[in-house]
């Protein structure tokens, strides 16, 4: 039986699974990342993770090759280049050296690719060519497909969406220290600081002038809204206004079937969905209008990740 | 003789030529567009073109198909669309129609896309993947490449960068009224705009005091940067500002390995360049910086339009 091996390298956890062509996960593992400082103990663990999960499959597995996301990896070199989260520093040859454990085809990219590609093989952007994958979580990832194919970009580092300088020159700092930057309003981050923004603006009472921003979850802002909380209302609608600003100008640029909200935040729903989709459709070119989707992921929440990793390689073997 | 007819359909004039593989044209042709308000006898006389120029070749003519550029085209279906500068109004099924009278492959783009073509197979982009020409005439257009493909999007409507907002609300309206869109500040029109708004802010005196907006020409604000005009400085660093902030922005969608500024306003040389490669650079993410290169043109400017175009059809044949 074909299987691909997806692993999720996170900053707390590694996970893996063998995963067929549907994208289900027969066999599971997973590990503490931070338990492995040492880069070669770490990949002597994946291998055995890997060998383990062959062995509890009770088919006969046939692995094609290893999909990886992982935070800022280069598809082009295979590498994971300074990633603040993770122990290894600098830049981490990661493709070449499990490559000297497995010798099979090994891609990495991403985590926002990861699930852009995902999406594609196994989610709700399948038989679509042109779309986008916007995650998000702490911070803003995006993931750009174009005639089918991620857009990677020179050096392996396109989409970094996040980054994308939105608002004017007095804007929020994101973590790179972009002016205006997307991610510092677009994200779960960011939504708690617009909490802070509207509670500074407006004197309405609300459930979170008693709540320390250290202690905020995006979660209870859902909940909020679903109270009919003033702030938290105020925040889901400017949020969704720079996105859906955003998401208009992007199209200028790739012009994509659909645009895809998943991760923590986009699970707020039509909190988040309803005001980003009003303000794409209003701020979108002409030409445009009435033919970008905003659409929730189609991936089980829980196999995303590992799924999207594998599919990294069965999107080689689809295309064949 | 391998050879492709390559077509530039622009409001004034229609030029044709057969082009080799190298982008060299062996026989030219042109016609005035507006002379044919009906596009049957326009086709007929396309095809009466291509025909002469065939004729006229000394070598035995292999025509391998049409490439063709024109504004508002839509690649998808082969239709020009609701093209505000070309008699024939709202959806041109020109593919189609061309296709009556010539039966070999046709396909069409938009001028920028044509350019982009060009610049990949006959131009400085040779070799390049990822990169994207902007055409800085009276307005501003964009052709992206990604993965050696164009990113023509959903709909074929992608790379229309020249209404990306890039300033705030209370920006200048480009012609499809969006608020601080690009192609109001980067083109010849918006360098015009500028030395009015710098004139407005500034009480130094200047060439352009005793000049009427509509007696304005490019070139002579070139002229007057290079004789030290202090508007003419301001307008070009403004212009540049603008531009590099831009382009910095737009690395984190794609990430080119060049920019290349083509067209009217490219031609200014070191005072476009200079200011929008130093913004450039100054606002990159530390990811991107030193790998963006920003370039002229490659192509001899005379037949770039017909050579792009007939890069269309020779892209197919070279991939193969």
């Amino acid at each position: 039986m074909d299987l691909v091996a997806g692993i999720d390298i996170g900053g707390t956890k590694t996970k893996l699974a063998l995963v067929d062509k549907s994208g289900s996960c027969l066999a599971r593992a997973d590990f503490r990342t931070k338990e492995y400082p040492d880069l070669e103990k770490y990949l002597d663990n994946v291998k055995l993770s890997i060998d383990e999960m062959i062995e509890k499959t009770s088919a006969e597995v046939n692995l094609l090759g290893i999909g990886i996301g992982a935070p800022n990896a280069s598809s082009h070199r295979g590498t994971i280049e300074h990633a603040s989260n993770l122990l290894w520093k600098g830049i981490v040859p990661l493709v070449d050296k499990l490559k000297e454990r497995i010798d099979l085809p090994i891609r990495i990219t991403n985590d926002a690719n990861v699930a852009a590609i995902g999406e594609m093989l196994f989610g709700n952007a399948k038989g679509m060519k042109d779309f986008v994958v916007i995650t998000l979580g702490t911070g803003l990832g995006s993931g750009i497909v174009s005639n089918g194919k991620l857009v990677q970009g020179y050096d392996g580092f396109a989409g970094e969406l996040g980054h994308f300088g939105v608002l004017a020159e007095d804007g929020r700092l994101t973590g790179l220290g972009v002016k205006g930057g997307l991610e510092a309003y677009v994200s779960a981050t960011g939504l708690k600081r617009t909490i802070l923004y509207m509670m500074s603006k407006y004197m309405e009472d609300s459930r979170f002038r008693s709540i320390a921003f250290n202690d905020l979850h995006g979660e209870e802002i859902t909940q909020a809204a679903e109270e009919g909380d003033f702030i938290a209302l105020k925040a889901f609608e400017y949020t969704g206004e720079i996105l859906g600003k955003a998401l208009a100008n992007f199209t200028t640029f790739s012009q994509p079937e659909a645009f895809f909200l998943v991760g923590g935040l986009a699970l707020s729903g039509s909190w988040i969905f309803e005001p980003t989709k009003r303000h794409l459709e209003e701020n979108l070119l002409e030409v445009y209008r009435g033919k970008v989707k905003l659409l929730p992921s189609g991936m089980e929440n829980k196999n995303s990740a590992v799924s999207g990793a594998a599919a990294l390689i069965w999107s080689d073997h689809t295309n064949e």
